[in-house]
């Protein structure tokens, strides 16, 4: 599990035995109705895959293989560089033949396999770490299977278990008599089983069904050695297979996190209105005014009060700053203790430092602001010319009026002063006041001459 | 129904007989406390009447009547132009009585009419329609009542029919017997009677009750031939008295709509944080972030990015566009493909082609912008002398410089560049440097000073 | 009870005896996690322990003390010049121990005596007053105990009543026996009792219990005269020891405020998304879009459209003027009839006359802005020099053009004209032009090879 992900219950320890994890995300999403992959929709703004490995990432996994079907171009583009191997299921022949898919991925490999599930984004790590402690206990079972009880079991298939867990019959609910299907226990698909087993029991599984399939579940029943059943929450292995359930996810992740803000020491007035992401870090006595929104990458630290309507990503805040209402926060904002981001602002890759101030209608980007500077209303740093992007350096102390432009590269010294309207092009020596204003000119009438003209064409009109 | 309406599950065909429809909106609406007209407050942008009025299009009614009482005005103004007969019931003596006062408007009219009650917007087409093939199936009832089945039946009337839906009897709560109240199925009022039944059957009806009320219902239990009932879902038939029951059919609506756009493959971050309009279009992939609103006549393409806190009317958005956050759509903005509307700007009535860039701070207004063309932070048309509204055109490729003001009418020619700052007045020709800026003077040491001026004075205040 | 305070459902005649109100505000507050006192939080805008001092105001107590323990100076400054005693409970020893360190400041105190908690902020002066009519009516019970029903009873303590509301029993959950925790009226630890009782039974009651604290509730059952319960909703007794209940206190108020707005007339599209302040008033036919958040000191009157993401602190908005979307009305806006405040507007300490406009992107701050004035997109009122504020005077039927800078002080004429991109920072007669504005410059062809010269730069790079 990512240190970062801030849902993570407990820092599971690694897991005794090698581990390899089989995600399975050959599944078509039809439902979704999309030309993205569906396991790469996001959930608090991070592909549901990526979840995955996030969560698997604290158990040192030593293989990790992603069985894909279509769309493999797009979910290998999404794992590059993070050592997960692909295996491709040409054909949709079912869970267990996915599974089978990665054996070549597995080749040599001795321990335990973990198959996860790529549209199954919550489960936690501290499940996963579950489910292989119980594979590894003195009993051995040959596999462990992720139960969970959900408010209605409809259609799932049941678990037949006793008092230990150990799994007397795993059955499809279409197959299901009566009194099975009384049983609240539903499988989950996701399980552990010893990598020496796996391939072994795939190949006994047949496909004489309906959809004529090779399904996962059914090495459960094969003859032989006992299976183990473990429950969990039914929230932590709610799949995706439409938009729908995916805002489902989302809001559940939501609620969360929410849950764990406030119990950490923030205040978020409206709960329901605050929309986090998976790595957003917030110190305590932060407050957090109704509608506001994370992206990736925001750390707040503690007292910092954001107020409504304000949108932060890939920012940094220190302690005691007032950001918003209306702040926009982009990436590289960072913004010093105590300093001020005013309504209809937007920062980029700039750093104020202590008591700067920005309080009004400004685009602050690609520049520093020294401490206790105070940007005037209508300020905008001129960072592109349509090729490159230029800095802005802005001095402690600096006063720039409002509706002036920076045209960047450019600097203004410490305590320099910026008349209104100013277009600064050149540099500002530190104390000056620099200027850039033609002499304000007066028509007397003009504007009652104006009127009467323009009233008379409109007449005309 | 309208082919426009966002929630026309199906497209029922025209009605085989003639049609006409009558809606009941004379009541007082006292408890909106309101001085609109209670069936022209909106839900989803547009009047409850209209909701159904459109409803009503597709059956391709031969007559409307809409029966009114205070607040005339408001609703014939409402209707203007829609071929929609106003009838005044001048004393409110009870939803007989008002059906009654369409009998003008219906002078020789033969075939079915349909009973409709303005403040009960959200009935479908093809509940109507289902209303009316019931009326002319062989059994040939002589009336249609739309029944319904609501979590607490509370002190609805309520309906006794057989297996076939044939109704033994119709009695209001307060005369129902305990085996009555027992049953669920209420009487949503809206029924389908023969033109050449009905004011026959009103004629007979009394007013011997406690209010001195002629009751529309009174006729189903006339003498004669059978009545029918066919059922629908609580929410089409929820009424509107009070404004907490206008945001609850609001917040049905809002619901289905947001359900309906994910199975058609929008993203919805967060769907209880965006809201639609009645006529909305939306593509396939496009993602929907959290505070989103949707005023009337907006249409998107597909792979759009609405980012959060965007407020569209009247707009129509190209594929790829990306938009917001706290981008301003006005109507008339027609947003080319892969251009993208960045934060605190407002776009009216101005076309931006494709790959054109307004990101930040910007008002765009009556005005043209060419292909690729970049428009600076704090760049704003002056459209508008106070008296006449002018165009700015912008050609492809240009780069206007941050904080200009372009006063309309004014060219800018293709690929030229308007520097930072700028009042631009005249035409500026393509591939030409536009400048409009006085020297940059600088007094060395003013600011310094300034400060020990003001401190001084400050320190004596 | 405050007469501004919105949820007031009715105002109570003032208590016939001499009332004093003991406050207890003690507890740790450790699961907060903040350094702010915990009766600070606010709910609506106002902390916790100012809503209570409200709802008590229209029972005029002659006394009102607060016991506090850690954070005292917090208090102390929270309630300053409110007559409000302070007494400190240097240990946490229990309710009944909390209630006897009011005794000195309630020496000499003939009357009755509301015992009332911090951090339960809900409950209302009406039943306040319901439980001192309790206490006063002839069969004298020596104390009224308010009690509730909630949801899940859970481990609070029962009350056990005879049907006149006689209590015959108090009990802790964990002392409680079957038949008793089948009881589901629970305790909520507010009381009323008689000055000359209340400390004569305190010292009577012991600490012979797990935690060795002194429980008030055990007044009730010493030995002597009958106590009474009185109920009330379980909502008005809520408690708040975590940030999560407060949020759920906070959404409690919240949708009370709302549902009473739609009573009185105003439109909420989305009620959820409307977050009122413990004082805002609303006129008749105002309608909220959603997403609107008002702070404290809002009046808004009759017929005004406040459209989406508008935030309001401290503002008046006169009848049938239009504010937002996107409009941030700061304290001391006082917006007049029929005025337009548009998207990206800020104001603050401003007056707009009848009909004045300010439509896009403009601060306005420390102004005074004429009858139908129109004041161009973009407008900045450069009121402060990093020492001072000063005052902007803007005329009846000035046209400010975009982009312009007022610099104050600066008094611009009725029916004046300011250029747009004007730097104004001398006086503008009436009906006269400001233009402040250097010649346009072109420069043929630089642009085309500006881009010539930066691609090959590009090139390179």
């Amino acid at each position: 599990m990512n240190e970062k992900d801030a849902l993570a219950v407990t820092a599971p320890s690694s897991n005794a035995r090698p581990l390899a994890v089989v995600i399975l995300a050959a599944g078509q999403g039809t439902r979704m109705k999309s030309g993205t992959h569906k396991v790469l929709h996001p959930i608090a703004g991070r592909p549901m895959l990526l979840h995955l490995l996030a969560s698997v990432a604290d158990l040192l996994p030593e293989r990790q293989v992603v069985v894909v079907g279509a769309g493999r171009e797009q979910v290998e583009k999404a794992v590059e560089g993070s050592g997960v191997a692909i295996a491709v299921q040409e054909q949709q022949l079912g869970t267990g033949h996915a599974v089978a898919q990665a054996h070549d991925a597995l080749a040599g490999f001795a321990g335990d396999v973990l198959i996860l599930y790529g549209d199954v984004p919550l489960v936690s790590g501290a499940t996963m770490k579950a489910m292989l402690d119980r594979l590894s206990r003195g009993d051995e079972p040959r596999a462990v299977v992720l139960g969970f009880r959900p408010d209605d079991a409809a259609a799932y298939g049941r678990i037949i278990a006793d008092g230990q867990g150990i799994i007397e019959k795993m059955v499809e609910f279409k197959d299901a008599g009566e009194a099975e299907r009384a049983v609240t226990l539903c499988n989950s698909g996701l399980m552990a089983v010893r990598a020496s087993d796996l391939f072994v029991l795939l190949d006994q599984i047949g496909n004489n069904n309906a959809a004529g399939e090779y399904y996962l579940p059914d090495i459960i029943m094969l003859p032989g050695a006992n299976s183990a059943v473990i429950e969990t929450e039914a929230w932590e292995v709610a799949g995706v297979n439409s938009r729908a359930e995916l805002a489902g996810v989302e809001a559940v992740w939501q609620d969360r996190r929410r849950a764990e803000a406030m119990r950490e020491g923030v205040t978020l007035v409206a709960p329901q209105t605050v929309f986090f992401a998976h790595d957003t870090v917030l110190g305590r006595d932060v407050t957090v005014e109704p509608n506001v929104v994370f992206g990736p990458g925001v750390t707040i630290a503690d007292n910092v009060v954001i107020h409504a309507f304000s949108h932060l990503e890939g920012a940094t805040v220190a302690s005691g700053a007032d950001i918003g209402p209306y702040a926009r926060l982009r990436p590289g904002a960072d913004i010093g203790p105590r300093a001020k981001i005013g309504n209809f602002v937007e920062i980029k890759k700039a750093r104020l430092d202590e008591g700067a101030k920005v309080n009004h209608l400004s685009y602050i980007g690609d520049a520093s602001v020294g401490a206790a500077a105070n940007i005037g209303a209508g300020t905008i740093t001129c960072n592109y010319d349509g090729f490159f992007k230029y800095k802005t350096q802005i001095g402690a102390g600096a006063f720039i009026g409002s509706n002036s432009a920076l045209v960047a590269p450019v600097t203004i010294g410490d305590g320099a002063i910026v008349a209104a309207g100013s277009v600064v092009t050149k540099p500002v020596p530190a104390d000056a006041l620099c200027l850039v204003r033609p002499q304000q000119e007066s028509k007397p009438g003009w504007a009652a001459a104006f009127r009467t003209r323009m009233r008379e064409r409109k007449a005309k009109a």
